[in-house]
């Protein structure tokens, strides 16, 4: 890992360059571009931005090469992505960088890809308040957050979210209709470590708000790599038996 | 593991046996009874009941020897239960003995001897309606259950609920006041299997629902052992290597 | 699920037809031929079997729907699986047909699929004993299965054996050359149970050995569904809050 | 936390007092020096030690509250640690101190307390060969570790043991007598974290092999707490419902 966490935000883009969407309104320059700013403001972490309309959507050979943790945000064109570009984001999760999927990533080639599941939701857009309860407190990417936070006007998920058992849940969430998501988990897959967040819908400041940004920043560098592995096997010709050679 | 599955339902008793308590309305003859009753109703089972003020607190060496499974229901003495009962059950249930810990009984002797934390939640008494998701769809203990269930009036558990990641979370509720729970949770300890299960307080007929009785119902036959195992660990003399009597 | 488990024992099916293959020798009708006969002896189970150059790979929509639990066992042909085979094996995985992934399975596509790994291993042919401890007494997979048990000539299977974290280790091998594998581990997909086991070198005769046979016997009772979820997942207009109809 | 990551290095002590004992001449102030001397050598950290015939066994209360990690090696006199000294350090790793607990302490008063289990192993002392096999690369506790590393000369220490299932397993172990053991086992309990390391027997050089300090050394990062939390629960009047005014 270099000196700092190199973050590439990826984001469909799309949303907010429709006239007149509610997304436009409260991210004029994307949501990447909210996402980026505030991780740039932090010591230790260099942001940078990636959309689908870019060439090979952004994600590059050399982009890949040079990112410690990926942020995703897609919803309406999922099936945009080149599947060339989900086997290199696979390959580069295995071998250690971080991913993390945020809100309707949760449908993305790449999280379905690394989960095996259908990541199917329940979901409902009434403007519901959402209060996500911290289940394991002392999570590192729940640094300096109460037993609980709220956010006034969410878009619902609810259970069941079809997703294998994760290795940590760390936030679960109530919505004003009585529905329950495990809005916060966390899993590994080979070296890479992998954080689903649950807000995010595009017509809510949702990444205006300051928890949900230290939540993100927390996430970033619990993501990071400690280094990255290269998960080659191969054949082994000898073992360490009785006057084996490489003893 | 005999024929049937040989259950013993436990009840601290005391609630029920107070004059005038909302309890020994619903409950006249304990909670026990009630739960004993519907699971000898089911081929493949038979239920016995035990109750805290009988000698050695119902449990005695051969009770227990001839338990596969326990159903415990604790709230207000606790502390009553003698250090070498609870000695004998964590023994039983390391061996493979099933264990559904009930509603109050997270607070129980046994149950924190298991789990090594304070096993401690949020709480209040007001009549909230429960709604019961299902995150873990196919799970034998939910076999029959729809996505949710609901009970109207329950006493509300909130987040956290500080026990260790169980191996499996099949139940999330939220409660009408915005808060959730992990309602049921399925551990391992030794070759036992640890089932909890949030609903039952005993001021509300929550044991009279016939949904509640198809998860008990469900869980007493994944908590019975598939055999019981001797965990006792020896010095070994010798392993496997070349020249080893024993290969 | 019908009165007994109706097991399809899908297989490969290419190296007992080689001419002069060892694997011709020790199974002269096929892996499947030999699963099928021992589970089918069994009270409760239906097995038949299934073959990659049967039409539609042996597994037609129909052949599936009647299926509750499959086996695997594939090796020098998992390209030649038709992706439509996965997408629909998948599919009723995690609705919950149990899979019970053998040996070299752990190169199929529909284990790959399942896991979001690369699924690879180091490997080493060399007769080489192995020696199957286990790491959770009292799981029903392992009923009747003493602490250990040893297959004296096996391929060796090393890590890192690059899966999610397993739900459950229920056996880890050591090899004679110093290695070790987790070599029983279970996993739930969708409402699907999943179980991997090592054993099953095509040139050794371990689904001859009556300890390999009593694991998949249990194997196979133990990934049968309680019941088929439908897991579909919908729009929800309205909640339970204050004035939903709905309550 | 601190600037620095404060690290209390406990050590039983008394093998290493013993005229004539191995230990003695491999340790001659004790495991404990040698430990925090390598820790006390890396940037970040500041480690101190404490010894079980101190005073309130080296623990009083204002020593644990300074304690961001504790390293605990116990073997023969894990009985003579007092219950009320094991009451505040559960109580502290449940607020969020780390705890790396070393080889025997497995079987040390605070480990069994956590776990709930009784953490018991084969062993046998034979010198033997042990190779640490990585089994999740990406780890942060094993950054910098190649797949694998070999211990000339350790204690055997072998399945089953009786730990409930880890949070993760990074590191399993084969020894040259054919045992395998679960050597390198991630926890959580409350907000802390607790690693169990397996190697350490005080008749061999263990913690003068630069790659075990590697690996401790990463454990105290990993298990240093993102902040201390306080787990205390309470009754709650009120929820988040409509007309709630504490909304």
């Amino acid at each position: 890992m270099a000196e700092k966490i190199r973050v590439t935000v990826w984001n469909e883009f799309r949303h907010e360059q429709q006239a007149g969407h509610k997304a436009a309104e409260i991210y004029p320059d994307g949501i990447h571009a909210v996402i980026a700013e505030f991780l740039n403001a932090q010591d230790g972490v260099a942001a940078r931005t990636a959309t689908l309309d870019e060439p090979a959507c952004g994600l590059a050979d050399d982009v890949l090469a040079e990112t410690d943790v990926i942020i995703w945000w897609g919803h309406c064109a999922h099936g945009e992505v080149a599947d060339e570009v989900v086997d290199r984001l696979q390959r580069r999760v295995l071998e250690g960088m971080g991913l993390i999927a945020l809100h309707s990533s949760h449908g993305s080639k790449i999280f379905r890809r690394l989960m095996g599941t259908t990541c199917r939701v329940k979901w409902r857009e009434a403007a519901e308040r959402e209060v996500l309860w911290v289940t394991q407190p002392g999570h590192p990417i729940l640094a300096g957050i109460d037993d609980h936070f709220i956010l006034p006007h969410t878009e619902m998920y609810g259970e069941h979210f079809d997703v294998p058992q994760p290795d940590e849940t760390i936030l679960i969430s109530s919505f004003a209709g009585g529905e329950v998501f495990r809005s916060g988990l966390c899993f590994s897959r080979g070296a890479g470590k992998v954080f689903y967040f649950q807000p995010g819908h595009e017509t809510y400041p949702i990444y205006h708000d300051p928890t949900v940004q230290k939540v993100l920043i927390n996430a970033v560098r619990w993501a990071a790599p400690a280094e990255i592995v290269k998960l080659e096997t191969t054949r082994r010709e000898t073992g360490w038996f009785e006057g084996d050679s490489r003893q």
